[in-house]
């Protein structure tokens, strides 16, 4: 997996059944974004349920903005997320949120360090069938069910 | 699509399957109002469901508040939905608040930026049937879940 | 319908088929309280589920307590549910509150203007069956899922 | 029904059909504990969930400290829920924590006066079968679905 | 069982039906980290609910980080949930989190009392097949749905 340690961290299962997996990453002046993508290996379709983003202890007192950054090829604005400063608001709650990933997150003002958790929720087995979906028309989870060559697809659709 | 890229962004799939996508605008003293419409191109109904709010680096500090505007022809007073000053909460959860296209929101009070996080969820198809529906007695999709056009047709009764 | 409209605001829909509706009020030191009252016209049950409360631009530095106080001829004391200061909190989450109306919220200290935000979410028809909710022993919707005259009914018991 | 008005407030329905009650309390330096236990008259099972804690306006500016206490007999430690200040935070959102009565809140630290509100839900009657609970594995419901007087009973077997 | 007293707190029920417990552990100076694992002889499976984070009264005046680090054998980063600092955000919440055990926590920086608040909720009785899970693809209860025996072989897999 050629995720870099320093600046992210998976506690995941390889094994046969898919659990939810805690996940992280940290952005600074050093590194100003990250982008996640599931590892080719694994077998499932995973959402990213985002968790909370906070400051490290050491962060200097400036604001520091948090963005979600389009794909490449998407000439659209990037999203601005949460906005924190170390003596008014050190921590965030992003709780109900759920991204598809590959997702880019980008440090747009302040030095940080800025910490994002989440989970990953593992969807089904890439090229399991969609038969069963229409049943629940509300299910949040048809995110991330495309498996990947799907999404590139509509990706090079988008170009 | 004719959604001005500088004051919101939007990362959507034409593609054949619908996905939640990423959704933001920014409002200041120089767009003080924005409203979002369903590209009439998708070919799903979509629910906007908020993330967050924050201020953007540069927003001075004084009161801003955001509001959500009655359609046209609704002579109803506007909703104050949140209240944020950089010193003191730059950054507000609206996470669980789903609302139909087309949406106005306006900023009330202060000069921004202020930057309002969403996602947009499929619903159905336009035009699919209502039938399974009432077997959900409590399902909250049935926002949004109308054709653009039986929308249309209500909001003429209002008027 | 009777709701004055400077201190209340309603998007709905009297169409066939209901959609969640933006619902807002404002309370200050000339209107300290508010009653919401689903309209006689409407066909279907509501539920009021809260959104945020935040306090007006011009609201003085002090402490405001929002209340939900008890109908007529229920003598417990009212429901503190949120205390908010424009230099300390200027808003506050309730989202995951839901309510059966009628609801009265009270300002109990401070001179406002306090904003509510919320949605009405229709349940079902008024007098339609309950023979498929017992099926759905969790189900949260069977707040206000009684029609109104099986709701003055039981308030006429409890005096 | 003996809880006395002046600390707790109930809004409830003893008609035949269970409704979400809106439920609170006030803890002091006066009275530093308040324990909620589902009145003997009432047909139903009930769910205590939180929604909101906050400091009443004349609360002195010192860090109030709410804690859930166990049950007697039980020797573990309480559980700190949240900590309150007037002049950083003087309202503190619970929503999404279910508790199944008999619950005691006391007020660790601080003089108060400490508001916690809350939504009785109804579960299912007393004496009615668990038979078609197992096809809902995930089903949070199965707090407080007990008849009390299985509480009862495994409330024996832990002293 | 042997869970310190001084640190955690637990109330369970050992009866035969499964009920969420509420659960707690406070980390300081003295006790850096803390590792919550199912007792051995609970019958069901367990998922640890998140619900606040909050600082004990007598915290001082610096920044609390709260992490958490994966297992023995997980060469990844900790993952950082929050940051809290007395006279500026003493409470945070973390509702919406659900972890499966064992799962370690770790006071980064500050030197407490910092306590965690959650609730235990049972999924199924250890080693209970998982044929009736796949009729509903969008159920988180996977996780922590495993028999522990399955989690350490995948552990070991990990390695």
């Amino acid at each position: 997996m050629s995720i870099p340690e320093a600046t992210n961290s998976l506690t995941f299962s390889e094994g046969d059944l898919p659990l939810p997996v805690l996940w992280g990453c940290e952005l600074s002046a050093a590194r100003r974004s990250y982008t996640f993508r599931v590892p080719e290996e694994w077998q499932y379709e995973h959402k990213l349920l985002l968790c909370t983003v906070c400051l490290g202890a050491n962060a200097r007192d400036e604001c520091h903005l948090l963005e979600l950054v389009p794909e490449d090829g998407d000439s659209r604005a990037p999203v601005l997320l949460a906005t924190l400063k170390p003596s008014v608001t050190p921590t965030v709650s992003l709780f109900g949120m759920e991204l598809s990933p590959p997702v880019t997150f980008r440090l747009r003002a302040g030095s940080g360090p800025l910490c994002i958790s989440g989970q990953l929720k593992p969807g089904k087995e890439a090229g399991e069938g969609e038969a069963e979906q229409p049943r629940h028309p509300r299910s949040p989870s048809r995110q991330g069910t495309r498996s990947r060559k799907e999404q590139e697809r509509s990706t090079e659709k988008m170009k």
